[in-house]
């Protein structure tokens, strides 16, 4: 293959950071990657990658560092050497205080730095589906846009380092609920049943109208206003108290249930029983 | 307007009643409407809508009754004349246990019964994007198909009137997770100033990504076989414990997050640790 792009180098190659630099291949770029354990870089290197003998080597290889590891801790073990010059782009999962911290001793060691956080399976990292975030100096991200735009969709968040590791956490809340919730009502068919699969249909359906929904509940999240168009926190009361009883009668677990009375209930306590169900949000903004 | 379609009577006229006799109206069908507050049926009646006196009165004004009330001690109220030779289609939410028992009363007394639920806001009734689950015997399904045709995109479940009921709770359990979790991703974004309405964009990409996993989640739930190409629930567990210590020192409420970890904690504990999420089903399939 011809290598006709910028070079890069990444460091951590679990299954995330495999496809980053698999993408990185595909798409020419001169590649130098990184692992503790050598053996997780025989396929890249067998289509082309370069093994580097050390986090220090790899980085001195390229002008841009991708870093993908399990946790800041193993961040931190690979970022021990020289970074003058560098742009290390971290890609590991972690909080928004820890980037910040991370960001200004990368800073402070003559490197730039990028956090990012990647928002789609290692299949998809390399094709237009993958959304990546991305947060820290504008210029920064402005240099390395094309190059990084080869790993999936880029969406830049901020100057803020933190606010990557924020949106991700925002991010990943929302996945679990929605996967638990999926997994509950696969549950509750069960008992009926009613496999996940033929549960589908419905399932996609009840999405697409809840994605409907989110601009408007985001308006009034914003505004504090939340008229009960499509049904009060008091009607979603009855039904949960039913969901619950029934989940209880059917031997289902019914924690996730109990949880979403437990914070409407509080809603209707604070005033909120005649609004609609976006009040909860004030409810999330208190521990 | 001209009333060309099959009569129906609606019994109960809240928002969502109010929304199913006006589409009613709309296709000309000859509509009788009865609630318990007469002020509600004003609007109706002015667009051709024939008030009834009582429930009774309204029952035998058409063959297909349809009941949309607040819970069922209230259907059972309405339904308590004569019922010979009327469809009574009950779309108000409850359980599946009371369903079956409605359905057996009904057909006690002549009539015949389907359960339904509505998966839309009354905005949406009468429209394909609202979408109406009915359960019960077939032949009275097909028999009145086209007139629920009326209402929305019609799904047929199967012939236990308890379906719908069972399909509904299963459907709001996930609303409800995928809204709790984009108001909780919503509070942690407002920490750092990121409004509802910007984090929009990502939130939708992440529910457009999940909903593309479902279809092999749920062939996982359903085989029991949980590879964890997209990453490991140890994996998710070390997010989940960054996104409670984050919640919590940003004053976030962090019960959502802590509900998800105690889930997955269990199944690493059953020994999925290394099994992708979809191995938590088998957590919601116990109390």
């Amino acid at each position: 293959m011809m290598h006709t792009g910028t070079p890069v180098t990444v460091l951590g190659l679990g299954l995330m950071g495999g496809a980053l630099a698999g993408a990185f291949l595909r798409a020419g770029h001169p590649t130098t990657v990184w692992n503790r354990t050598t053996a997780k870089a025989d396929d890249l290197v067998a289509r082309g990658a370069e093994l580097a003998a050390s986090p220090a080597a790899a980085i001195a290889s390229a002008p841009l560092v991708v870093v993908c590891m399990s946790d800041y801790d193993a961040v931190a073990d690979v970022l021990g050497g020289p970074l003058d010059g560098r742009v290390v782009v971290n890609l590991t999962s972690g909080t928004p205080s820890r980037a910040r911290a991370l960001a200004q001793e990368v800073a402070h060691r003559g490197g730039g730095y990028l956090d990012g956080g990647i928002m789609a399976v290692p299949e998809a990292v390399g094709t237009t589906d993958a959304v990546l975030v991305y947060s820290g100096p504008r210029p920064l991200y402005d240099a390395h846009e094309s190059t990084l735009g080869t790993l999936g969709t880029g969406l830049y968040l901020g100057d803020d380092a933190g606010l990557s590791a924020t949106h991700e956490m925002a991010t990943l809340v929302l996945i679990w609920g929605m996967l638990d919730g999926f997994l509950n009502g696969a549950a509750i068919l069960g008992t009926a049943g009613v496999s996940a699969t033929a549960y589908l249909p419905l399932a996609q359906t009840a999405i697409g109208t809840v994605a409907g929904w989110l601009p408007g509940y985001a308006r009034q999240a914003d505004n504090g206003v939340y008229p009960a168009d499509d049904g009060t926190i008091d009607t979603h009361l009855t039904a949960m108290a039913q969901v619950i009883q029934e989940s209880e009668s059917l031997g289902v677990n019914a924690e996730l249930p109990r949880l979403v009375k437990s914070l409407a209930e509080r809603a209707a306590a604070a005033g909120h029983g005649a609004s609609g169900y976006v009040a909860l949000v004030e409810r999330f903004r208190e521990p």
